[in-house]
């Protein structure tokens, strides 16, 4: 494909993450590093602590880690629970299957709910589950929000009923990695204990730090939890997070650029930002309807505001489609993850975006198609105009 | 329109110029500035001064100033010529306009052949009046290559025809602001003697750089020429530039952004960004087409592969929809220039660009039209997506 | 030299000028270029011409060109004087030398007050001047206040009182190239004209923008001027500056430095960035003194704070010197310009700029001293530590 | 202190790490984040992982964590050790003494030989230890290279002979977090099993990435070792970087700067890199003398070449003489830590630092302790440049 240019212009940064990081974030991140044990950093330190919990809807604190998400759901993990614990998890997708095996690896006993890939986690399945422990063997609850892997969010309102209404004393653990702060999520009010956060997704960072936000029960739990723990250990962090400083040398570039990211989203409102996504979920499924291709949610109450799985037709492979769309338009989409590899692919439309780049992302994915022969309609570009357009006629005479 | 998330995602800044600067130049730029007058500057700029000559296909010297492009328009005429110098220029728009009238500031004489604003400069009324010059009075033929006003470029290869079919002395000077290192040029093949170049259009650096690329005759008539000039002087800057160094403060941190320029172009190889701007320019023309509307520029040979100015339907005001689109889609497009004020808007798809981009950008205008109520058919980013797809296709065949 | 580290660290740039650019406006010039006709870019135009007032300490416009200080001083002379006009400059050193040179192109008539270039303009000589002309034919008295030459300071208040008790209705302009933002200066208050004024020193930005600041008598003037000019008119300048707009492209991504810069003299405050200049020079000049050599500034009252000229002791090369000091310490130091080339070299101590760059500043001039061999006396930077150190003290206890 | 200029300039970050991260780091992690499962990763990702291997001196894989130098040492203990092995440790400093701390939360048990935080580990201690241990419970001996809170190195080739020489079996585990790519050290021919390393010291990056390099006996280890592990394991991290990959997402951005670091190391070359340091550390103790105080390491064979460790005379506070640095002099100094806490002050001299940094260093520790009543002898600045002179003359003759 050597005729085509494929160095011009911005690449299309279209998985569901990492996401394409703003200018400003980029900028924030560049400025020198400083003295990690200065009064410098330590009012950045106390900024950032306070900045999050409006992200994370929390009143408690948040821990912030230098590590991928991974680090997080094994942190949330080590500081609550103890060898042999049971945790009760739900087989939502990809990410909710390394989840459970992360779990066995920590020496914990995942129940593991089955699921088929298409649906959110099942409440009434945990409601059932928790109802038959009359033992409260299980010590956690672990649903990932947003499966990064099929595009189909969680009700955690519902988990949580089901746990309260089952009487059951267990953890609520919820992976937010691919929503916080791309859909609307709510550490308090849903009652959970561990909300489980990633930096290079509604964060518009690049990767490299990850969360734990923290309830009083959960920091009940970290009191007697036996699993080893060092690195992860909530006690040294929070004792050093009180004036702003961290117990080990924090990723004080990455810092920078979170305190970009809280004054981004305070700047643009949390909730316009999740309207923001839904209008761009909501045209890409009328582009993927009007593809005649097959969105991977069955549920249109769990659509993803993150992140669109697609479909493919039978007998096309998703991988040589994406590769086509690669080599052709330099946009690289989400593949199919474990077992639905080279079956989907997934168009991430979360962070930093707009509908113009949204645009261009379904056209890049309408052309792809064609070049790659993949059966379909034409129009699905035009579909998501249509709507967007109409979203930004309603917008406009609010204002009038 | 306070409910629109104007400021997420990136802003498409689809004037015909600043262009989209790419992050690789913009990160050159931040480069800390050193001393203008020590070794490693002198070696920037021998780099330079090479490097600048494939760009305009000249085997001559190319002056660079600190200055923006109309500087290097003055810096052409007060070079060359003596008070009251007659200048024959054609009226392709405003950007010719603006040109005669800064040579009559001056105090040059400028005849201004007429033109309509849809037409590139006229070679045979050239060869006309140049003929009717039996004194050899007219000492310098300016044409701009392409009109940025108006979409349309001139075809130099003819004017030159003109010239020397005529057996006219007369200086050849041509305005390749928006069109240099987008639209194929010739400096030498065409025997022009000052072409006049920015930095801020298929160069994609931002605003702050001019050139004067200069023929051998060009510097002949710079000997004699009587027009005062001391920041603009030749003689001065060559002599400096000769060991790789400028007479007076060069703005360096620009000339590392051009540095980068230079070799991004050769990364992608000329031929292939001429292409580029072929397809794009094409691309919007089919979408123009889909959409009913009309093409500024009535001649197809003269079609800018750099920008498209498109004619509002009688009645309807073009700033109005440029605002709306600004607003609603956080995209600059182009505004009518001079007595096109209002009556047409320019899409810019010129410099650091590629296909999806446009594809953002045909959509941004497609669902602009409909939020401002201009009437048009729908239909035209499909028009461009199946053009562009099919381009796609040839590339990826040639390669197979 | 192979074996020394010169990649390692910061180069130290210690010319007078460009000086080391801070990152804060590195950061800000790497911003995406926006429409220089759009919204955004008419705030920022008015930000600037507000902003910039304070820093010239002038009420009436400041114009600001994308073009070196060569330029401003072209742009000076075109828009206020007419062909043949006579002008007062006086020898200070060689940039006034090169002034003088830029109105001789112009078609303009210097009388160039002769100077040793050890001492600023001699008000008295130009009183006298004034006074043998009766005939008020001299139209402008021009003035550097900083001669970055020499290190010499002018008197401009002197000056403007030598112009007024001569009666004499010249205007008066005045060169703060690298005296703006490093040294008092008050264009109002000293009735100056024109301030002409460049980016890369006290405003710490890259070279590219260079500045006018006008007084309603210079506007005067301008309006029967009659020098040809078109890039640098000042009256389609200021029409467009009304809106916060420019007639032809800006530098937009050196404004956007140039509103940073702006933002950080305000938070120090102007009054602290001249002692912090103050301070730098005389322990510079304390160093001097430490090591036996000489200050090339004869007069006290008129040393510079900007840089400092020091004269080589007879027989040694100061480009030698130099040369050493590069290719050892990796520190750039200023030449001697005109006829001081080899005689003395120039420490740069202005911009941003602290205690400790300088303490290194002088350790590196003094190491490069004892490895080029020249006769000097140890101890000059300890001489500038007892002064600085000694300086500190006295804020310390200030704020106790 | 308010009428200093604390802002004017560049701080000055001498703590022992983070250092002073070059422009040209930080401008690559200011690059897009892009695709962690796309082809350009992949290739980025190889070179990184050969790229590092000259750095460790290693031949076998260096494992990349998103984590904290701790996190790193967390990674080596999971990955080889089984619940409550036993681990020799030597009491070095305060480092040594949180590895001890950390290998205890993980269930290990350490002997930790005693130390006086003046020396480096003692090779012989650790011999006789290992020579009572007849069954061979120890499985690792864990050393620290370079003590960053006292600058005492350890020599880990006598430590191997030790473990060699008493027929040991244990593995060697070196934390080289801050003298990596500072001071030399050869993974390989010490025959280290895990050394353990940051980003923010030698390698001159932002905290944020930290590393193992594994030998092979480290991986039999490995395939036995039964403390629980998955963030940090090994075995998914090599089977994955094979093709230049991660098994979850790693901390792109980073990444970008750790090419970049590896190509400055490369291109200045390894042994210059720690001649450089050796010849600041040299001139810092020669400071130290000059002054009447006392390096706190007593072993001149062990000096650190990373930072010195300077005792506060009797009676005087080292935390209120370094707040008096920062304030005055806008420099950031390495605290006591631990029982030294308030007792030394610790000056970094290493990463992308050079001579005049390093006098600009020193002067403002000599202008601290004046203004801060601390008894000393003026002078130290003055000797550490009499050495670097005599350094660079040496350099200068060799290529004359």
């Amino acid at each position: 494909m050597s005729n085509m240019s494929r160095t011009a212009g911005r690449h299309f940064l279209q998985i569901p993450g990492p996401t394409n990081v703003p200018d400003r974030i980029l900028r924030a991140i560049d400025r020198p590093t400083i003295d990690h044990r200065g009064p410098d950093f330590g009012a950045l330190g106390r900024r950032l602590f306070a900045g999050l919990k409006p992200v994370f809807k929390c009143s408690g604190p948040v821990i912030v880690y230098p590590a991928s998400g991974t680090g997080a759901w094994e942190a949330a993990l080590v500081n609550t629970l103890s060898p042999g614990d049971r945790v009760l998890m739900s087989e939502t997708g990809h990410f909710a299957t390394l989840w459970r095996g992360l779990a066995e690896k920590l020496g914990l006993k995942p129940d593991f709910l089955p699921g088929d890939w298409r649906h959110g986690a099942d409440a009434e399945a945990i409601a059932a589950r928790l109802g038959e422990d009359k033992a409260h063997e299980i010590r956690a609850v672990c649903v990932v929000h947003n499966e990064t892997s099929t595009g189909c969010t969680s009700d955690i309102a519902a988990v949580r009923k089901a746990i309260d209404e089952a009487g059951h004393p267990a953890l609520l653990m919820v992976d937010t990695i691919s929503s916080l702060a791309s859909i609307d999520y709510r550490h308090d009010e849903w009652g959970v204990d561990v909300t489980v956060a990633g930096s290079q997704k509604g964060l518009m960072l690049p990767p490299g730090l990850s969360f734990n936000a923290v309830s009083e029960k959960a920091l009940d739990a970290h009191r007697t939890a036996g699993l080893p723990r060092a690195y992860w250990d909530w006690t040294a962090m929070l004792k050093a997070n009180e004036t702003g400083y961290f117990p080990h040398t924090p990723a004080t570039n990455l810092l920078y650029g979170l305190a970009e990211a809280i004054d981004m989203l305070q700047e643009e409102g949390l909730d316009r930002v999740f309207a923001r996504h839904d209008r761009h979920a909501e045209a890409t499924r009328r582009a993927v309807g009007a593809w005649g291709l097959e969105v991977l949610c069955l549920d249109p109450d769990r659509y993803s505001s993150s992140l669109t799985a697609v479909l493919m037709p039978e007998g096309e492979s998703a991988d040589r489609f994406r590769r086509i769309v690669l080599d052709a338009f330099d946009m690289s989409l989400g593949s199919g993850l474990g077992k639905l590899a080279d079956r989907v692919f997934r168009i991430g439309h979360l962070g930093d975006f707009n509908d113009l780049s949204l645009a261009g992302t379904l056209a890049g994915v309408e052309m792809g198609l064609a070049l790659a022969g993949v059966p379909h309609e034409k129009g699905g570009t035009q579909a998501a105009m249509d709507y967007l357009a109409e979203e930004a006629r309603a917008a406009v005479k609010e204002t009038a």
